[in-house]
C-alpha cells in the first residue's frame, strides 16, 4: 500500500504525527482484507465488526510532507476471535521508518467478542503460509 | 470557551491545520448548548441529532502551539429546522483570529430533516433576546 | 480524484465529519497542483507557502464508511495573492454531497502576504480558460 | 487530567477511534509536565524537542460520545535520552479503559539523540519517588 503524506498528518515538529500512523495501518488493514475479498462493509451488515486489543508500534525514523510511504501488512497469528498483523513502515527512499503490531478481535454490536465467522479464519489462515498456524 | 493547542492541532507550516478549527467550533457549540441544559445525547436518545448544512470560516491569523484559545459562540437565527451559530476565535492575547458561521439542522437517524422539538427552539430564540427572531 | 472512506473520517453519526472534508479538499489541490507541474516542496523551498484564508462548505448529502467520494477542483480566480478554489464532491452513486469554495493565499514563513511568482500565476491563469480573469 | 468525548473522538463504530487515544495522551503528557515546571515550548526554544519512539496501548473496554475520561499518568523510567510513561484511562463510571506506555526521547531540531537536560532529567527523576530510579 502506497500513502502520500499531507499536511493534515503532520504537526509542528515538522513530521508526521505519531497517532496518525495509525489511521494508516487502518488503511493497510482494509487494503489486505479487500484484496484477498474479505469487505468489512458486508461483515458490518452480518454483525460482525472488529476492535482493535491491542497496538504496538515503533518508529524509528520521522515522515515528512511528501513522502511517499509503502506498507508492508503480514497477518502473524489467527485464534478464534484474534487475528495479529504486523507492518512495516518505508519510505520512498526505502528508510525503515517504523514497525507495528496490531491485535484485532471480533465483536458483535455489543463490542463483546464474537467468534470469527469460519469462513474468514479459513481466508485469514491461509496467509500464513508456513508461519506458525496458532488455532 | 477555552481550548489549548496541542501538538496535534498544527501541521508542519507550524500554525494550527485549518480543518481543525471546525473541531474547536463542535466544542464551543456543544459547550454553549449544555451550559443551556441541553444535552446532545439526551436528544439523540429521543432520535433527534444534528447535522451541520453549512459552514463559513475565515482564518485572518494564525494559531500556534501552546496558545489558549477562546471562543465566542453567538445564536444568530433560528427556524423550525435550523440554527445559525457565529463565532468569533482570539487566542491569548485578544488577537482576532477567525470568525466562522455554522448552520446546524435537526435530522432524524436517516438523516432527513426532522423539525426542532418546541422545548429546543424555545431555548435557542430564548438566547436571541434583541437580535431579529426569524420563525 | 478518487478518495476511499475510511472509520477514522467517520464519527458516531455514522457518516464523515463535517470537518474531515478541508481534509479532502487539501488532497484535492495537491494533486490539482502537482499535475499541472506545481510542486508544493519546491514553492517551500523558495520560501513561499500557500495559507487559506476563507473556506466555505455546503453539506448536501453525508458520505459513508466505504463510499468512494470523486472531488472535482477548478479555479474560479487568481490575482496576486489569491487563488480561488471550486469543488464538487460526489460519491460513487455520482451524487452530490458536498460543493465548496476555498480562498488561498501565498504567504512567507513569517505568514505575511507575498506575491504569487510570476510562474505560478502564469499557470493557474492558464488554467482558467474561458473563465474571466481576474487580475 | 479529564477529557469530554466529542463527535470528532468518535467513528462510525459508535466509539472512539483508537488512534485517537495518542492525542489523549498528548494532552496527559503535556499536563504532566506543565504542572511540574517544564513548559514544552520553553524547550522548544532552547533547541529541545522530543519525540516519541515507542508506543504501545491495550484496549479494554471502548469510549463513547460524551464520556468523560480520566488519565492517569506516571513516570516509570528515566534515562539520558528516556522518558517512559505509563497511564491508565477511566470513563467517568472508573471503568479501566485502556493501558499504555509511551518512549519519549529528547532530540534536537534534526530529529537526532540529544542528552536530556540536567535540570530537565532532575526533574522527572524527583518524580519516580519510591520506584526504581533507572540511571
Amino acid at each position: 500500500m502506497k500513502r502520500r503524506i499531507y499536511y493534515y498528518d503532520t504537526d509542528c515538529g515538522g513530521v508526521v504525527y505519531y497517532a496518525n500512523y495509525l489511521k494508516f495501518l487502518e488503511e493497510a488493514r482494509t487494503k489486505y482484507m479487500e484484496e484477498r475479498g474479505l469487505s468489512l462493509k458486508g461483515l458490518m451488515d452480518k454483525n460482525i465488526m472488529f476492535a482493535i486489543r491491542r497496538q504496538e508500534i515503533e518508529y524509528k525514523a520521522p515522515a515528512v510532507y511528501g513522502d511517499i510511504l509503502e506498507i508492508k501488512t503480514r497477518v502473524l497469528e489467527v485464534t478464534g476471535f484474534r487475528i495479529r498483523f504486523v507492518y512495516e513502515i518505508r519510505n520512498q527512499k526505502s528508510t525503515l521508518l517504523s514497525t507495528a503490531v496490531t491485535d484485532m478481535v471480533s465483536v458483535g454490536k455489543d463490542f463483546k467478542l464474537k467468534e470469527l465467522p469460519k469462513e474468514v479464519r479459513k481466508l485469514f489462515l491461509d496467509q500464513l503460509g508456513s508461519v506458525k498456524k496458532s488455532i
